[in-house]
């Protein structure tokens, strides 16, 4: 049973995303992960965080835990879709879950752990985790 | 117990590391733990894998799985150290462990399963597992 | 007088491309441009560097000099173009030119002198400039 | 006559910092070097930007205009030293000025044109210069 919608992000791997080894550099492939989580809340209708920030104090979702696995290696040239929907909602965090593949093949997965953050004011800069917030989660729905 | 010896690694947090929350882009965790991952080999006699790619024919270690758990967040002006050791050698794998600290505070946990590789030759480029060389093993120890 | 096509690359200006002040870091347009200049050749019909290398020797194009102006700042959920094209063939290089706009908006315009390159052989891993392919100049013209 | 401190930045050339062709892709040199231009300004006794925005609004020095030029290719394992200066005040701008090198080798040079920026308010994110700022100029002389 998926609990959310499930989005489609696409990639194209560039010459720069690979390493002497020819093959996709790995932290990359957190790169596409990062931005494919920002485009499914954007394609569920959650307005960008600049704006979040304003109405909700919510500055975006940042990491608590992941775990990947590299299935395939990828190249240049290569086009990849990354997969994303929300496993599973927390209290104060919730499972992102990523399925990366180039057309039938499996190229990676990825199962996160994310909260949705608002600053935390005070001397040293940083990021406190809040309650997730009703619209957003009824949005991803 | 600790297998393997254990080696640190230095990070300087940039501006540009980090993201409009003020915060480290998590992606670049990634990049400092691949480099670390090869500090770790190099601190311990391993040559450059471009000479190992001619002498064993290994290319370098890629990932295979990964898991990280973020406990605080960082900033620019920040000096990480990545403590780096292998935490267990199975046959054609082994898991190689990154505690980032910032002095006494973790900032980050994770533990990889990488292999040694070589390249595969044919149409596509690719790489595939080789079994641990004993020689590398031995530096490493 | 344009001698060459001009092809135009997509980019989503994603959360991670942003610095703590909000806007693009700026080394990422060169990431964007490198993979515009890569996309221009492909998009002209030359096969990807890995064949070319086979082929003709030539394993990319890498950059001898460049000259970015920046005139307005991109964020996060942007769109941008980058208009490709060559401004003029030289003996061993040639000047590939950017303009990086937002729908009518010029953000950044790039000038890059590139060469052809062959791997170098000998004890220091290296490259070399070769005359330009005149199958190649052919197929962007 | 050098009108500014020079200050050296060290970069150790990972790995994840080359390209299929084995060596530096070069948006990480401009990576380098936008961390060497803050440390240029913190070695000089500039507080972090998030300070001087509380104290003079100043947020950082975004790029205007670059300019560089490739010298001789770099590969991991290599330690790079960005020898940092200021070439010229201007009114609203400076020319920084970067010689990257490999031991005595000169490997890149770059003359950039940057501002003392302040966030721009309004309906989109922005900036805009501000008049250097005398008292970090002071420092930096």
């Amino acid at each position: 049973m998926n609990l959310s919608k499930s989005v489609v992000y696409t990639v194209r791997v560039e010459f720069g995303d690979c390493d002497p080894a020819r093959i996709v550099w790995f932290p990359n492939f957190f790169r596409w992960i990062d931005a494919a989580s920002r485009h499914f809340f954007v394609e569920c209708g959650v307005p960008p965080w600049h704006e979040t920030e304003k109405s909700m104090g919510v500055i975006g979702t940042p990491l608590v835990d992941t775990h990947a696995k590299f299935v395939k290696t990828a190249s240049y040239g290569d086009t990849l879709q990354v997969h994303t929907s929300i496993a599973e909602w927390r209290g104060k965090s919730f499972v992102q879950r990523y399925v990366v593949k180039r057309g039938e093949d499996v190229i990676m997965e990825c199962d996160e752990v994310r909260i949705f953050a608002a600053r935390r004011e005070g001397d040293t800069p940083g990021i406190r985790a809040v309650d997730i917030p009703e619209a957003i989660r009824r949005l991803c729905e």
